[in-house]
């Protein structure tokens, strides 16, 4: 058994458990230290960084940061259906399973129609176009919300991530059946990560109406932003945004952080260091006796099956983590600080972890 | 003409045009240091600020951190009546004029009925026993939606401090028609500074049910706490606020800096700085020819009319400043941080400003 | 006094006292004898009124179904705006007054934006262009709701009737301020009657674009029409009236007795007569000494102060009214079936009663 | 083939083809016939169907008449919980397949949880004590809606009777849980006729607390009833109602067929005829070539898998009837009024078409 100790120990629970990268601290810093500054936006950063998200996603596209994403995947869910239409997404869908209701609370009643998880790409997290066209095409009566938004998660909550042709195939079944195409991108940044492509690649240019790019597994505090690409689907959304209780007073301290993540690439290279993290310890694990990857990690968390004795000896042990959202198994995630030490030590404790369990001891 | 520049001018549109106290600053950047640390309120801080907040208000209250007043004000009034309920509160107040409906839309439409404005008490931005009474009595009939809360706003809108004695009796008349009393303080603190009573005097020893408690305009840089002191309102409370968008993942960031406001007397003292600058202010312009003050200041507000040509000018050296809700007038707020250099200034200007729109130059 | 007992008494207080007209009552029997139909609106009746009610208006419009005016109300106002929107209507109007919040509930959370009630258009229960304006002018902040449709009754509550020119007029401020309008016609025949325009004159061919027709106090047992003009605003509207529980599964006892309406102009002769009775009630009580009517009657209700003591005399012998709306005075209403007997036998008591009162037996 | 036009033809695709049973008819003409009538239910047969059901149930139950099914569920589901509550019921539930999201809708969000439909009791359309155990521990954090009320159907949507031990079992495990039981009873008629029970011994003594009794598939024009047995469930249930746009004006025309249902026992004599040609029709076709019955009929209705060919040929020849809600059968409904020698014409074709099927002809 490795010697550290529980406190301040780096955990494989949520990218959530990290603290504030650097750059977006020291921005934060500087929008303090203004004075007085006019406030629910018209500051000086505000603008600014939607301008940088303009010219990162390379169009004319309208940003909107709200508190967190079940705001911002709902608000953005909201925007696109009335409460009789429904929203396509997967079993395991965060909207689904961890928003509290979320999204049918916004639309005033949307129903989530969910793709089935046994299939291939059930499995990986995904949607895909045939299961999208099952679900659009099972009823066309007035007794059942008719379908109105694809929603797909990319990085997936499987940690796995949709490559450009998947997401262009959806965007076409989507378009095809006049359904609107939304992206939770709460690890959009790590998706990005693994792909190489540019970002527009794989939101707009595919064919994606609106974006939810999380900044606060990215490095952020608080905050996530509302992306349109579409703008004619934004009409009024700033009202809706206020509305609903997601609009700063002293937006300042939500807006200038991210410009913390935009500069120097920052979003890119806090995702990279995740992605590379999970990688390392996928690699660490994924041959030890008792261990049963699900899939190789493709951003920044590993999913692997455990001996129940294994689990609950590295729980007695202090590592915090989740049983993966599918039930039976784990969930371990990687952060933009998660430290190489913290992989290996964590590795070590789940090798030593599974010999007992295996032997008995 | 004073020379300030209008950069970095300090203002006085809101409170919310001010920034982070050095306190909160300092805890805020406390909670970053410690590296991973448990989400949605179960890190080491969240606990500490609800504990500090049941000592300082010598109950067992139940304490939740949301984002912002709407979402506290909105939240607040949704666990306390259904959709076919109604809310009494006055024409002036926040939950009326400055939430875009979101009492509505979280309530599923409760209906906010409105006392007189043109009372004696309504000048004032209060509610009384009498008009809580009339508004009660109004209709009886299921074709109007029943009266359930009252919601006070302390201070209130218009700059003025419910007495203790006020309060007391808005409660008993709430009690005695079974409406629940809900106390709007996003500037609590104000008011508390200028009665000089024990927190839990103007609140549950009064009869206050739930208090949202305003942190964003006494120094934080984001983030309302609702403090349910019947703790039977407040049953799954906790679903409600992450149902709603309001549960911050990395809580800390929002509880922590609570800590800075409560060590020290905090609180009390940003609120009684800026009651300062309001009363100073008022002193310094009470007398100037041409401006008409509408009643003296009892919290961090001056409320006066100008000459319509010296609120111009005012503007046009760079002065921002609201027009007062109900209309026809300004509203000088003063900060946790308004200097009183910048009060003088403001006066000097204002002084020069009504002196030229009165001899026409 | 009169003898009549009250039992079987005709009352004024609601034309929706009255029961079903002889020629809806024929067509439900009718409906009733057909053993088994096609539910939810597949029968044989319901496209045929559909169609009837395409040709009285000489347009294409789409129609639909609903159970009660609340409800028609509710959800054509939600078709047209989101909850952030707000609608303009008078502060004497149904929906504000006598709906218990349901087009809040229904729109989840869209506020009412009421006119003064004491401006001279006010006092008969009108909007006016000025009104709009006003009221659209008002707020162009996102911290309040976004006016986004006019709503006005015709016949108003107060029993005025706008001319074709009042309503062209607030369509073209409707219009020029992007705002849909909106008619509740609750009492539609009797303006159409008083009018004597063609029913599309006083509809899409003056700017309306969505009209709730009124079914239940013209004659039918249960039920309302809500006709799209603008049949770009109805898409779906199908699906909204089913997850709101207003389709009728035995549709055609909501629809078929709407064919008795229009055949032979019934449901013109029906709101004549009506109309005829509140003329006949006026002429009658008009020069009677304590009596004050507020204005003479323009539809079916006459709207008159009586001293107290007269009020309260002949509630004692029976008779049944409302005090109206704006407070202090009586409502009398006239329905499709009131006999002359009955409004003579009426203004009879008044006299006697009024006599009464002044005399102070 | 039979000889039968397809004009009038009694059809067997829903309980709800049928029109109004002649006792319900009588009391709908006599209470139009009476002239003027207060409305909204205080007219003089609501108070005494009222009581009439309270008579019927033996217990002081609060009693309010919806227009329809959708409505009547969900209003008494949405005042058993909140948005952030779910509810539990099978996935052939009504409140989920067939009511557009309204269950969703009126209660601002409330998740329905479903229960396995391929296990023994889901393939009946049954909940179990079991399937509810697993689904109310199935998640106990403040991500997820958390359960509040227990939703079954009697009789189920595939035909199915729950015991009154069955009942029993469920209203413990609810009980334990704190779950609400509600219980929806579009054709509760039914399975008291088959039960042979009285109608208290299936709802609150064995622990229902709120019942939605259908009167519209068992002979009403319009209409059904909610009933509450726990009082304390329905305060200002009547405020949520008018909300709604469930409240008849002309209130009597909704609930004056209820005393033609309720006298003479009609209520339960529909019932046992619509389920003895259920009955005849099973007895008639389960053992006809090709033709495979899922599981005896215990209420109204059959349902059985047809070979393709057949069901297209039976279509063609003008039967109606819906493929079932699970999907890949058939399911026929008898209604109060469907005739012997419909239900024999019916079977003589459902024979000649499988034979047809099955030879290929």
């Amino acid at each position: 058994m490795t010697t550290a100790t529980t406190t301040h120990r780096q955990h494989f629970a949520s990218d959530n458990y990290a603290g504030m990268c650097p750059n977006a601290a020291r921005w934060f810093q500087q929008a303090n230290g203004s004075g007085h500054e006019p406030a629910y936006g018209e500051d000086r950063w505000t603008q600014r960084v939607s301008d940088a998200l303009r010219e990162l996603f390379q169009t004319d596209c309208d940003v909107y940061f709200v508190f967190n994403g079940t705001a911002a995947n709902s608000l953005a869910l909201a925007s696109l259906c009335q409460s009789y239409h429904s929203v396509i997404c997967t079993s395991v869908a965060h909207v689904e399973t961890d928003e509290c209701g979320g999204p049918e609370f916004f639309s005033n009643g949307s129903k989530l129609m969910l793709t089935e998880a046994s299939s291939a790409a059930g499995k990986l997290g995904k949607l895909t176009p045939d299961a999208v066209e099952q679900l659009v095409t099972k009823r066309s009566d007035i007794h059942y919300p008719k379908p109105k938004v694809v929603s797909l998660t990319q990085a997936t909550e499987l940690g796995t991530v949709y490559t450009v042709e998947e997401v262009r195939a959806i965007a076409a079944i989507a378009k095809r059946r006049h359904l609107k195409l939304h992206m939770d991108g709460a690890r959009f940044a790590n998706a990005v990560a693994t792909l190489g492509c540019h970002p527009s690649d794989i939101t707009w240019r595919a064919g994606v109406d609106v974006l939810c790019f999380g900044g606060t597994k990215n490095g952020l505090p608080v905050g996530e932003a509302v992306v349109f690409f579409d703008r004619d689907l934004s009409e009024d959304f700033a009202y809706r945004v206020k509305q609903a209780g997601q609009l700063a007073s002293k937006m300042r301290f939500i807006s200038a952080p991210w410009l913390g993540l935009l500069e120097d690439d920052t979003w890119l290279l806090n995702a990279r260091h995740a992605n590379a993290m999970a990688t390392r310890l996928h690699t660490a694990i994924k041959a030890v006796p008792g261990v049963e990857v699900l899939h190789p990690p493709e951003a920044n968390a590993v999913f692997a099956k455990l001996p129940a004795a294994a689990a609950t000896a590295l729980r007695a042990e202090g590592w915090r983590f989740y049983e993966f959202i599918a039930g039976g198994g784990c969930r371990f995630m990687c952060a933009w600080d998660t430290p190489e030490a913290a992989v290996d030590a964590f590795a070590a404790d789940i090798r030593s972890a599974c010999a007992a369990a295996l032997t008995g001891r």
